[in-house]
């Protein structure tokens, strides 16, 4: 018991010093998307992939990836397993009134997750696209322009633009 | 014996699920600033504060936080406790070859660091900075060009620039 003890006292100062688990989405999750991909949990809590930025929607964004997706990242392999979500949370681009030629982050646009499952998204390379605005899924036309686009452009990535920025 | 096996079996389920921690800085780093804040273990593992761009430094970067600043981000409350720290990670921005009017990490040009001791950096607001290239440390003469602008800019932010990114 007294070993017992002193695990459970090892837990707890873990719980403390660990960042909380974010599981991936699960069927507890509600909003989905036409394609079934939901908002999974603690999505904003994940690792960073890579900042990108984008001129014609004047827009800066931040691409994060659940803790399957790192790994896959960081190990350079591809394809990405089944699990793997990654993530990508645009706002628009504000200029900084602190700081001259600095721009950061305005108003959030949307967010878009892809999520591989094999199996179920065979259809689109094994990826399901979702994109949440203000929290509500855009519609099936919307999410119809996603996977043209990945495979067109980055099929030799496992239809991913974000590379791991090192 | 059986309980405690139990115990041993959930820890190592959690050690599967959990992100590894990544404990603040401590003596075991190696790499000081003029300063003396070092390069924390596992900063490219924390969660992202925000991220931004510079147009005539021609950068984009994202801004991350450990647990303690994150903590205290999310809570909105001023000023960050001791241990907070704020990391800074620049690149340079790169044209995506792959997608229009997109700009995405190309070299890294620097990670910075903002490290909250009330005690320690009193003289600097209570934060210390680190500017690492390549990582090696810039000069005393380059560090001292932190405080002044951020003690100019920001002082009704903690001297800290960025906000959390909802």
């Amino acid at each position: 018991m007294r070993r017992l003890a002193a695990v459970a006292v090892a837990l707890l100062a873990a719980a403390w010093v660990l960042p909380l688990p974010f599981p991936a989405a699960t069927a507890a999750d509600i909003i989905a998307a036409p394609t079934g991909v939901t908002i999974p949990k603690g999505y904003r809590n994940w690792q960073v992939v890579a900042p990108s930025q984008r001129d014609d929607k004047d827009e800066i964004r931040v691409i994060l990836g659940n803790n399957i997706a790192m790994r896959a990242l960081r190990a350079k392999r591809l394809p990405f397993p089944d699990g793997a979500i990654l993530a990508k949370l645009a706002w628009k681009r504000v200029k900084s009134a602190e700081f001259d030629n600095t721009f950061v982050p305005g108003e959030p646009q949307r967010i878009e997750f892809m999520e591989k499952n094999a199996k179920k998204y065979a259809a689109t390379g094994g990826w399901g696209f979702g994109r949440f605005v203000n929290g509500s899924p855009a519609d099936g036309k919307e999410h119809g322009t996603c996977w043209p686009c990945h495979e067109a452009n980055v099929k030799g990535n496992d239809f991913v633009f974000t590379r791991y920025a090192r």
